[in-house]
């Protein structure tokens, strides 16, 4: 129901929760000064990646798991939408108040409580970001392998709740394979725990996996106990062209008849290379038709090898202009290319629709190409990059945000890109989740008995549907 | 309720499963040599591994989700218990029907409908066993990882519904980690449909997960797409006794340090060895206190090194009697010590209850230190080992079968072993779940604001109650 006012904002909503004796009780749990209400301070917790504007009518900082569940039993019991947010960078509004209410920033709760390098986990608060956890574990000689590309600002929290992705998912998975226990307060208040500190647990129900990923609908993530591995002493990067998107996603195949599993497989279309070309002049072959960039991770002498046998495969399946890196340096620089698309694309329209579809990676030309006569067919320029080797490709749509019909021809595109995701056996997001942006999409990648299924689940989390209202579900 | 009559047997129950027209209606469904109501031909479809015996009143063997569909609408209709069996080998009822009702054999399911070595995934049905699933997509150079003992006569429906685990989940986690889509049948006989065919998938809530682990409660599988990996080329095994179980547990964190995840880590404690020895008369050390199996797998060069190193590690750490496998046959001679302890310690006693505790792995010798002791105090001999690497132990404590105070002695071991494990950090099953045999201490894991969650959860997927009852919630 939101996703035809895209791009607009929507005058602050007033629900129960702006009742002042509402707002009083608010103060008395987290402390006065931890309750946002004047109206410009509350305005930056109305959007996030998105940039439509939903202000809230109060934001609340919690400290603790038992202010979260006082905040949560007042606004079940008065009935007004709570939202919670972490660093507010998702590109489908799930950290947005689209029906108002108050959001809860988790930016108080961002301890990390215990690292154990015997045990190979981390138990920490949602409000941290993820880099910073990183960073830490990282003190331990651990890793902790979700990476999404908002991981500097993105709060683990969110990243949970939002199962996130990332380049790393071909060798290391997404963020629910990284998660093993979770503390929850539901919308009732109530504390739940789910999982616990081991890889192995099949005591109950799954609630670990339902929580990941849920968008806030279920529950506010309180703390978080997440697995953690040795961390690798080594990673390589082989970067190639190839003439087509054919020929560059045929070698995706080659590697496992070797053994061998990247870690990471991203890759650049024709559109993208000519706006790198464009504005950074890198000196990109001009007959490239996509670029692939392959990583490896592991012990210095393994990764070395598996680089060169990479080299090896790129070289004898029609790959050209091949460079692999021998040191962080010349790595980082193989990567420049892939960090330049974003900003190069913008020369190509005041407002990019960015979608992260999913297909099975043998149907990633298919997808591109089809997009590519979508593209034509509404007189929108499109240009694909993103994670080959899991079929997650982000498809961009560049239109003029002062052009309401470019506007409308590029959403066009988006909902046939969506059917043709779901045609090709993917689905309609593999990163960016549904919030309210997708929610009116949901049918098409989800059958009417499932989804049934789904919102009788979210009933028995939040009775009175107070948890995100306005997602996922329209 | 039922873990009181632990090895008894129940007289065949009889609900409206029973009634003629609803034998007849079955008959219509699957074909009338498709069901079994004899009591002989039903006897075997009413116990697993635990050996206790609830036989239904008929079993059912349908061949197609549609057939599937039919039956559970029609048990939902009439309300008699439906219970999902796939080979039976579970070691905690979940296949018993204890309430009588049908059996459901996913037999007649056992096609392997796609191997992908493209895109890395099978679509398989629920009744072809793991072992079978494994050979079929290893002709393709792939891996499915999840390996239980049981792997050559479970049902992958089978693990999949109990989220079975196995020894190598120390690099490549349980079953649950394997799984990608699934298509299942509710009790109310709707068809669902959850994840797909890519590892990134967020759209709506992760059903899959939910469903991993669920033990027949929520719904049957009539399909899985499961993930794969490239097959690795080569496997080493090295192994080393130790003066003690907490030396040995301590080498498990030096190999974090050297960016090492070796892929299985099993122990064996001192009881078992012994036990070993009596029957078998390896030549293992006299002054063996506990024996550590480390295995490796990735391209052959890489593993030789990495068994080297773990030898110099279990060298330098107090390990001793060091073998390190060179060849398929070195290693297959390596493990037969950990192939030997079932039966030796079967001289023990005439009945073995063998449970699956977990703990974080750092408390593995606190765990085997306490539970020597709980032995002592009920004069009960046990033995333990497993899998360390996950924390997972196999713990047995040892009766007759014809003496009931010996069985009542090592239930009450098992009910403080579950206590202990949950103090130490863990949980009172790593792979065995729940079924009726520990229902009566979920709550010792599970609290109650928890457990209200999950029975909300089995409420929307059956609302009557029909599926698998009498089996996690008591």
């Amino acid at each position: 129901m939101y996703s035809s006012i895209h791009f607009q904002s929507k005058p602050r909503a007033t629900t129960n929760a702006s009742k002042p004796e509402v707002i009083e009780k608010l103060k008395e749990i987290v402390g006065a000064e931890n309750v946002l209400v004047e109206p410009e301070k509350v305005e930056p917790y109305g959007a996030d990646a998105v940039k439509e504007k939903f202000p809230p009518e109060a934001v609340v900082f919690p400290a603790t798991t038992k202010e979260m569940s006082e905040i949560l039993k007042l606004a079940n019991a008065e009935i007004f939408p709570v939202t919670a947010r972490g660093g507010g960078v998702g590109y489908t509004g799930g950290a947005v108040p689209v029906d108002g209410g108050i959001v809860i920033g988790t930016d108080r709760m961002n301890k990390i409580i215990e690292i154990s390098a015997d045990d190979l986990y981390v138990v920490c608060q949602p409000g941290l970001t993820t880099w910073d956890l990183q960073q830490a574990v990282e003190k331990h000689g651990l890793l902790f392998p979700p990476d999404p590309a908002s991981y500097k600002d993105s709060f683990i929290g969110g990243n949970i709740a939002e199962n996130a992705g990332g380049m790393r998912t071909p060798k290391y998975g997404v963020t629910k394979h990284s998660v093993l226990g979770l503390e929850v307060v539901t919308a009732t208040g109530e504390i739940i725990r789910t999982g616990g500190k081991t890889v192995k647990n099949v005591v109950g129900f799954d609630l670990t996996g339902l929580m990941c990923g849920s968008e806030g609908l279920l529950g506010i993530i309180t703390e978080a106990t997440l697995k953690l591995l040795p961390m690798p002493e080594a990673t390589a990067t082989v970067r190639a062209s190839f003439k087509s998107m054919e020929l560059a996603c045929k070698v995706l195949t080659k590697f496992t008849p070797e053994g061998l599993l990247p870690m990471a497989m991203e890759v650049i279309d024709q559109n993208c290379i000519g706006a790198i070309e464009q504005n950074f002049a890198f000196g990109l072959p001009k007959e490239a038709g996509a670029i692939l960039i392959v990583a490896v991770d592991g012990f210095k002498d393994e990764v070395e090898k598996n680089a060169e046998m990479i080299e090896r495969i790129l070289e004898a399946n029609d790959g050209f202009d091949i460079l692999r890196s021998r040191s962080k340096e010349e790595e980082d620089k193989l990567w420049d290319v892939r960090r330049a698309i974003s900003p190069s694309l913008m020369k190509y329209g005041t407002l990019k629709l960015n979608e992260d579809v999913v297909v099975p990676r043998s149907q990633v030309p298919e997808l591109i190409r089809k997009i590519e006569e979508i593209g034509r067919a509404h007189n929108t320029f499109v240009a694909n990059f993103g994670h080959a080797g899991d079929g997650n490709i982000h498809v961009n749509f560049m239109c003029d945000k002062d052009d309401s019909e470019s506007i409308r021809r590029a959403r066009e595109c988006v909902k046939e890109t969506f059917q043709l995701s779901v045609d090709l056996g993917g689905s309609i997001s593999g990163e960016h989740g549904i919030g309210y942006v997708k929610a009116q999409y949901l049918d098409m990648a989800i059958d009417l008995p499932t989804l049934e299924v789904m919102k009788g689940i979210k009933k028995v989390f939040d009775p009175n549907g107070i948890l995100n209202p306005g997602k996922m579900f329209v």
